[in-house]
């Protein structure tokens, strides 16, 4: 068990986060429910932004919005000073309806189609970290149509792929993402941009990997990028002064996950940087990172209303929960594992081991196999921890089951950011053909 | 490769689907896109029913919603005389939007909350699949504050578990879903029916598996169950008349499955059904099985544009699709595998061995490794096979991908029966906290 953020237990043996009764919480905007933890994620992206102050004199902090963007999302980020991860037209979209500062919002994609591009340059974001060789002449053509100039970084492919505690170097990486180094494409990428007016090199951007426990990778992969930059100034005499080093580092889902802490993550990036800049004689560029999870991962928790409770003698307890795979995708995609705490008993002592399974008509809907919780009963509020990145945004309709509200806590405060979907919603955009309402069933 | 349906090659090298050219259709409509062959879905409803009514005086189809379900799909389902079989609120609110008949609605789930019941109780659907014993007292407790009576079926665990080629038979089956026979809560849940007045039992239920291509599982679940029926007329004297066998028939994914036809399937189950009755002198059962994937599975294929293509010298060519696991979630969830074709080269030889690529920022997202192809060039419009089930409904917002329109295609003409999402419909739902508009970011 652990708590983050504001987290607390209440005198009645609650829990509260940001000040509010996740039990009332639950009655008043339903369930399942997800909570963020608003100070939290201001904290987490305080820490960075001052992680970064002490250590590196040019930095960005740059939200990676896959992992959960709302309109009200995108103005927390913007409030706190960061810069804005986009990888689709939709993100952009909600970026811009927040109304978002449109230099400060980097697109990415290894796909982007015209429709998105269209709109990107339209409104003018900072920069497009171009993915592909194809993508540059697509990107060319656009800009020439329509009378733009592009702003770009090249997505690099560092060799390097990292998950959790592991990592491997590889020659070339087998990934849809990114110019390979070794067979040439971030240099004939280079001359092509270099070779366009409309297309403006401005640094480079590479990503290794997600939920990454051990930030050691992330110094091979600032060292083979700073040495990219030096091969580029001495083999084409372009000096980028811009490097993006991703996203990836990992939260505490469970007890048994250890993150690396913020400070010395940035500590060892910035010591790199520089020390890489000065062997090879190049001025720091400006430094970015991308957290996504560990902006907003430990901030959430989803709320679940336990309902059917179900003994299998002497093979388990099964407890059934009004969400799951709809809500939590990463489970069943990932063989995930979270922690829960009973809203409603988070003083009492855990008990019993039982399995939490949703609600969907899918063997597979299980939340979490085998936690030790007080004994529960129908009726009471369980809580999911870290459940703030990938979930809200990886949410569906299977089982035509409603999409859950959002809502952001804070001092004792709730606010929501997403409405709950209704029965309604779910046939909003269903057609009924003309032929149907008349059709005659053939003998 | 192989052709399902009415899916054809027009003399100008082009696929046809219900007549209508899917590259013309993915202009008008836009990618991605699902498109369903209606007449497939038709005849495989037909399929069904004839060779029942071949086999077996008294039977039922019911199509298992959860595969593919929108208004249209209600309507078709009522046209060809299926019932049909939902498994939230959410479904069963489809139903009842379609003017779906509810006396021939089966209403299914492990955790059924008690907006859903409400609902069910209210509209009178035609049968309650009750899954556990404390449903049972919910159901009861529901009938008796809304003055109703409630027609139900129990889920039983056969204790049989199907996949694919393989079965196991398990003493008692390890699942969240329904009552075990050999732990006597089958019997404990008749016992507490026929205490409740509102409470009818009216049949067993039982579903043992997925995508299940051998049929022979299916033999000993019809046993199990006609013997627990013969059990519980000799223990308590109770004779029960309908018997819903479930779904899980698997369909052709890749050439490499094959299928059970309908008529063996059918002919298997009236066979086994009808030899236990004689041998334990019971009256033949009203029989029931539930459809879902080998109805629409192959009738529905999904349409991409093709954008970036990417060589890594020596490793792969990686070919980007406009979708991925936004609107396809097997091959991530399930590793599932499917079959492409190029819809505007159909005629082409296949040349080139390439892996698809969605577009979302996940390296995980990917459609198809190794699929031998004609030559890919931007712009071209692949077509993905068999799914038609378990795609849209399982499809998702994530990175913030508007949803694809799903259009019913027939005798040279199509219909659009779901629109697709715009960018729009991504921030709808979206709400900006009052205090945030006038944030002022703290010191």
């Amino acid at each position: 068990m652990f708590f983050s953020g504001t987290m607390r237990i209440s005198d009645e043996g609650h829990l509260l986060i940001g000040g509010c009764d996740l039990v009332k919480l639950a009655s008043e905007y339903g369930t399942p429910l997800y909570v963020y933890d608003e100070e939290l994620i201001r904290k987490k992206c305080r820490l960075y932004k001052n992680a970064f102050a002490k250590e590196y004199p040019n930095a960005e902090v740059v939200y990676a919005g896959k992992a959960f963007l709302t309109t009200a999302m995108c103005r927390l980020v913007d409030e706190e000073g960061l810069a804005l991860d986009v990888v689709s037209g939709g993100e952009l979209y909600t970026a811009l309806e927040a109304g978002f500062p449109v230099s400060r919002i980097y697109f990415h994609g290894n796909n982007k189609t015209e429709e998105e591009l269209d709109l990107a340059l339209e409104v003018g974001v900072g920069r497009i970290v171009a993915d592909s060789l194809m993508e540059l002449e697509f990107l060319d053509e656009i800009a020439r149509q329509k009378g733009k100039e592009v702003d770009l970084y090249l997505r690099v492919k560092p060799g390097i792929k990292a998950h959790t505690h592991h990592y491997i170097q590889t020659g070339q990486e087998d990934s849809k993402f990114g110019l390979g180094i070794s067979d040439g494409q971030v240099l004939a990428a280079v001359d092509f941009v270099c070779s366009r007016k409309r297309l403006n090199l401005k640094g480079l951007h590479c990503h290794i990997g997600s939920q990454i426990l051990n930030p050691k990778p992330f110094r091979l992969a600032a060292r083979v990028m700073m040495k990219l930059i030096a091969e580029i100034k001495s083999k084409k005499g372009i000096l980028l002064n811009e490097l993006n080093l991703g996203g990836g580092l990992g939260i505490r889902y469970t007890s048994a996950d250890e993150p690396c802490d913020f400070d010395s993550f940035i500590r060892l990036l910035a010591e790199t940087v520089r020390q890489e800049a000065g062997e090879m004689n190049l001025p720091l560029p400006k430094l970015m990172i991308e957290p996504g999870r560990s902006i907003v991962g430990e901030a959430g928790v989803t709320l679940y209303r336990v309902g059917t409770i179900k003994d299998i003698p002497n093979i388990r307890r099964y407890v059934s929960v009004d969400g799951g795979m709809t809500d939590n995708l990463r489970p069943a995609l990932y063989e995930a594992e979270y922690v829960a705490l009973v809203a409603n008993k988070a003083s009492a002592a855990a008990k019993e081991v039982v399995t939490i399974a949703g609600k969907n008509c899918e063997s597979g809907d299980i939340l979490i196999k085998d936690i030790k919780l007080p004994e529960l009963e129908k009726g009471d509020i369980l809580a999911v921890l870290s459940t703030g990145a990938y979930h809200y945004s990886m949410a569906n309709n299977y089982n035509r089951n409603p999409r859950p509200a959002v809502v952001f806590v804070r001092d004792g405060r709730a606010d929501l950011v997403v409405k709950r979907e209704s029965w309604r919603d779910l046939v909003r955009l269903d057609c009924m053909p003309e032929r149907f309402k008349k059709y005659q069933n053939p003998v």
